[in-house]
């Protein structure tokens, strides 16, 4: 079916999409929000501590607060998968597998649909991530208080991602399967002199394990004559993957890292077409859920803006 | 009394100031804010219903929320004025007025003292502030549903509010005191084609009145033969004053329009000095709750990462 009641469409329901759409919908934008969940990361996440004014909450619930307070406004929440997004003349073609919503003609598209993190894929892994097993030190840090854990790759995220765990666990274990680093050198020299932190290099993970929770992990090389060591927690920090399949074919422009490039208004190089949250280079890349909700917000006002100048 | 024993020193306790200092315990920072108030302007609006994920609360409880959380997590909330802030080789020299905090030495400061809407200075404007008068359509346009209202200002944020405005009030007045707009000429020509938009030109406002909330405000010049008009709500978009008077003396540098300037990760020029919320040139100067929380947690990252590796 096609539809073409809608100004805005939003790609993707994660903090990003949903604060993007309780913006718009006070624009008055008729707004969609096409995605295979509502919640996004939020909903990987078990325990939050950081969503500033709430000291905890569990992911299923602010993520259940952030869609209530976008479809009490008016906007429509739509599971489903995009397709396809294309130019049509003045418009956006957008092509999804929901229901009555085959193909969505608007004249604005954000697009929301994050990043994953890259994953080791050794044995354990998806069984014992949430479970000991992180993708992000400062998401998860402060629940490793003396704990013993450590933290995979070489680059700028691992290294701040270990002193930042080292303020908190007893001990971080710099795990990299090279000699050198590629994070900057003033970050590794300031990880050298931390008393808590020790380098494991030219070494691979080859399995993590535990009954329930993560206990230790096997290495490829022996370290200190074993190759078991026993951890609490392991921080995968070996990079990001955004997802921008989707709008490659519109010649949207991309960071060297292959984030989405956005302008101060979270506008691409493509007119009226906006990304917010961990898909773009924003915020300092510093990927967060505030950070994600507040490029969202400033989308939404873009887009309005487009809409109604346009 | 001289007290040296915290990292970092944030001016300002709103949403900016209280995200950044969640953040920063998150990451170990001994962490002191010194504000005259803990919630900022979250404190001035009485019903906020664009924090994402909240339908409605009152500011004064939001603010609450935003305060225990900060304080639960260790940080140091004192109440008092900064009178100074200084460079003293590494550090800063903080003076304020608190008892016990009269000098604080700390390697890095967040400055998130915010920005004064300017407001007319005319007759009943402060006992109707907040009962029909208002400094943000995009904050409070939707409490005017089919209302009858008026923005005073002749910039893009009076011309964008009242588009805004218009899209879910009767009817909006757009009353400026030149007979020439400093707006963008798209935005005036889309609010001169949009039928509930109307302009007073060349006239000024000399009083707002009404019993317990606005009800009629007095022109200095006849409008279709009457210098009264009847109105719901008084929208004053005349610009802002960032408050920037405590840091200029260590050389910061601003925008065009008096903003500080800040770097993807809220840095100042000045190394160590960080800035967060409505102050600041950042988040498209889209000053809502939420992007000043967003700035405030990358400025504690980027703090924390200056601290580290200083």
């Amino acid at each position: 079916m096609s539809v073409s009641n809608f100004d805005l469409l939003i790609v993707g329901g994660g903090a990003a999409g949903l604060s993007c759409a309780i913006y718009a919908v006070r624009y008055n934008l008729r707004t969609v929000v096409i995605s295979s969940d509502f919640g996004g990361q939020i909903l990987e996440t078990s325990d939050i501590e950081n969503w500033p004014g709430i000291k905890s909450i569990t992911g299923s619930m602010l993520s259940k607060n952030f869609e209530d307070h976008a479809r009490s406004l008016g906007a429509s929440l739509v599971y489903g998968f995009v397709k396809a997004v294309k130019r049509e003349e003045k418009n956006f073609r957008v092509e999804t597998d929901a229901n009555g919503f085959e193909e969505v003609f608007v004249k604005s598209v954000v697009l929301t649909s994050g990043a994953k993190h890259k994953k080791l894929g050794i044995r354990g892994e998806k069984e014992l991530s949430g479970r000991g097993i992180s993708y992000c030190a400062t998401c998860d840090g402060a629940f490793f208080k003396n704990k013993v854990v450590a933290v995979v790759g070489g680059g700028d995220s691992a290294i701040t991602g270990a002193l930042d765990l080292a303020s908190n666990a007893a001990k971080v274990y710099v795990i990299h399967r090279r000699d050198v680093f590629k994070a900057k050198p003033s970050y590794v020299d300031a990880a050298r002199a931390h008393p808590k932190i020790d380098f494991i290099m030219e070494t691979n993970l080859v399995e993590v394990g535990g009954s329930n929770k993560l206990e230790y992990v096997i290495l490829d090389k022996d370290y200190k004559d074993s190759n078991r060591l026993l951890l609490d927690g392991v921080f995968v920090e070996v990079g990001f993957l955004p997802e921008t399949e989707l709008v490659r074919n519109l010649g949207v422009e991309f960071d060297d890292q292959g984030y989405l490039k956005v302008a101060k208004d979270q506008s691409t190089n493509i007119p009226g077409l906006f990304a917010a949250g961990d898909v773009t280079n924003a915020s300092n890349r510093f990927a967060q859920l505030v950070t994600a909700a507040s490029e969202g917000a400033i989308a939404a006002e873009a887009s309005f803006r487009y809409i109604a100048f346009k």
